[in-house]
């Protein structure tokens, strides 16, 4: 194979990194990101931010993993017959706002390459995509966060954005609560060059996308960032934030496969919101904000 | 088989339930227990008791299920051949008191029994356990709650104890964070009539057990409520019962059944700590309280 954006997209997600957290900071105003660089004791490892107590982030954090070595067991049925060796690098992104009227939000980028013994491609494909969790629900914000995906989506493939945001919505589902996480974004994975994009195409939507990230939260942030809330309200935030818990403890493939390969607990676990609360059988007043976020995510809605 | 306990043990468990309410009531002194009942669709039902922000008890759940039918496809591999129905009760306990000088505590005793087409008893079997959660590490209280459980396994079988205090270690293991939920107590399930013991032998260790439960448990929280903490004392208790809900939705084989076979989410979820933290990377100071109790979790101990 020729095309091997290997060193390229390694690259690209770093400067990433560094870009989203110099923004993020700059919006909070007050605390800064500490980093974490681990090592995986089979190869690589990983750069991990994270910032807490901020003025506007709870908790953010924004994570770089670059890790290789022998294929484990887990993947041997995904790769072709062959495959000895793999490189796995990505960013992964979740922002626990203080406020509860700025959703959470989590966005991830990968690249995943699997080589023979004499360190030939095999195999190779990009997986990613950002998501919105809001506690109360802006049909603006969700439509500018979804607008902001379909615009980028639409430079690179028509079919991208109805495509990739049906997959988010099926990823992202709580079977145990019959509800959605929250409400969606794109969701995309083991995609490859084809007849359609060739791999530099593909290559150019990846980074499109990924850059689409700031454009498509920030100016969220940005809006709701001085609404006043009551403590009801932040209850209630961290009520569905037991809801974010239970989908990534029970359901998410990226947290339960990074557990059993091995991945570092506490960059897995960055993605927990920090404070987080258990009501035993709460009801909803039909007709209050917090009824009408959990009417919305019983059923996937075309934003735009 | 002669031997049916199904009957007995069914109003057995609903006398627990009011017997152990009525205590935590009182010991309480201020919050009572609710009590909602719920029907299974496909047969049967429970009454789940929770109370809530007591003063010693922030939420304390006591809960019973009578759930029949037609068995489950995920249990069929543990049956006889030609069983078509089943029939399971029990009680769970799961305390999360106020004062984080108090551990949690969990217990459940349940009865499992399948028929054939005809209602003809091809197996059925007794599960149970207790164990402690604690915060900060008091060792007579732990010597206290084994203790009290050895003295009763002992009446009945010499190695009792020692083989479910194992087995309990066993289960409440949190693989991904290398480290015991607690600091265990019992556990024992698909326990028969053997030649050591005779059905009515063997139901008389499960109710000798199951009212062991408030004399094991009720000294220590009488011994603690007084004792003053701090706020770094609460979040430490907060952080640990995350470890609690990671352990619940991760590991837990009581849970994920739950789940899978429809029970009522509330229900299973009342385990679930009220108030939670995750806190990135934390770091205990060697030789804190905090750091001793983590110790302590590493590696099972003896109590006795």
């Amino acid at each position: 194979m020729s095309f091997d954006p290997k060193d390229r997209f390694s690259r690209f997600v770093r400067t990433l990194q560094e870009e989203i957290c110099t923004r993020l900071e700059h919006i909070d105003g007050t605390e800064k990101f500490i980093e974490d660089t681990w090592k995986r004791p089979l190869g690589g490892g990983g750069w991990s931010r994270v910032l807490t107590n901020g003025d506007v982030f709870e908790k953010a954090g924004v994570n770089v993993s670059q890790v290789h070595g022998d294929l484990p067991d887990l993947l041997k049925d995904q790769v072709p017959a062959g495959s000895k060796h793999f490189y796995a690098t990505g960013i992964s992104i979740v922002l626990h706002p203080k406020n509860p009227m700025i959703p959470t939000t989590h966005a991830n980028f990968r690249f995943f390459q699997v080589t023979d013994y004499h360190g030939a491609v095999l195999d190779q494909w990009f997986g990613g995509g950002m998501d919105l969790t809001p506690y109360y629900l802006f049909e603006e914000d969700a439509h500018h966060f979804h607008k902001t995906l379909k615009s980028e989506c639409d430079k690179h493939s028509s079919g991208f954005y109805q495509k990739f945001k049906l997959w988010c919505d099926d990823y992202f589902y709580s079977s145990h609560r019959e509800e959605y996480r929250g409400i969606g974004g794109i969701f995309f994975d083991h995609i490859k060059p084809s007849q359609e994009l060739n791999g530099e195409e593909l290559e150019s939507f990846v980074y499109g996308i990924a850059n689409a990230f700031l454009p498509a939260y920030l100016p969220i942030v940005e809006k709701r960032r001085g609404t006043l809330y009551s403590h009801e309200n932040k209850v209630w935030q961290e009520i569905r934030r037991g809801r974010y818990v239970e989908f990534n403890l029970l359901h998410d493939r990226g947290t339960l496969f990074g557990l059993k390969t091995g991945g570092r607990i506490e960059s897995i676990f960055m993605s927990l919101p920090p404070i987080v609360r258990w009501e035993y059988n709460q009801i909803l007043e039909k007709g209050t904000p917090e009824w009408e976020l959990q009417e919305v995510l019983k059923k996937p809605k075309n934003w735009l």
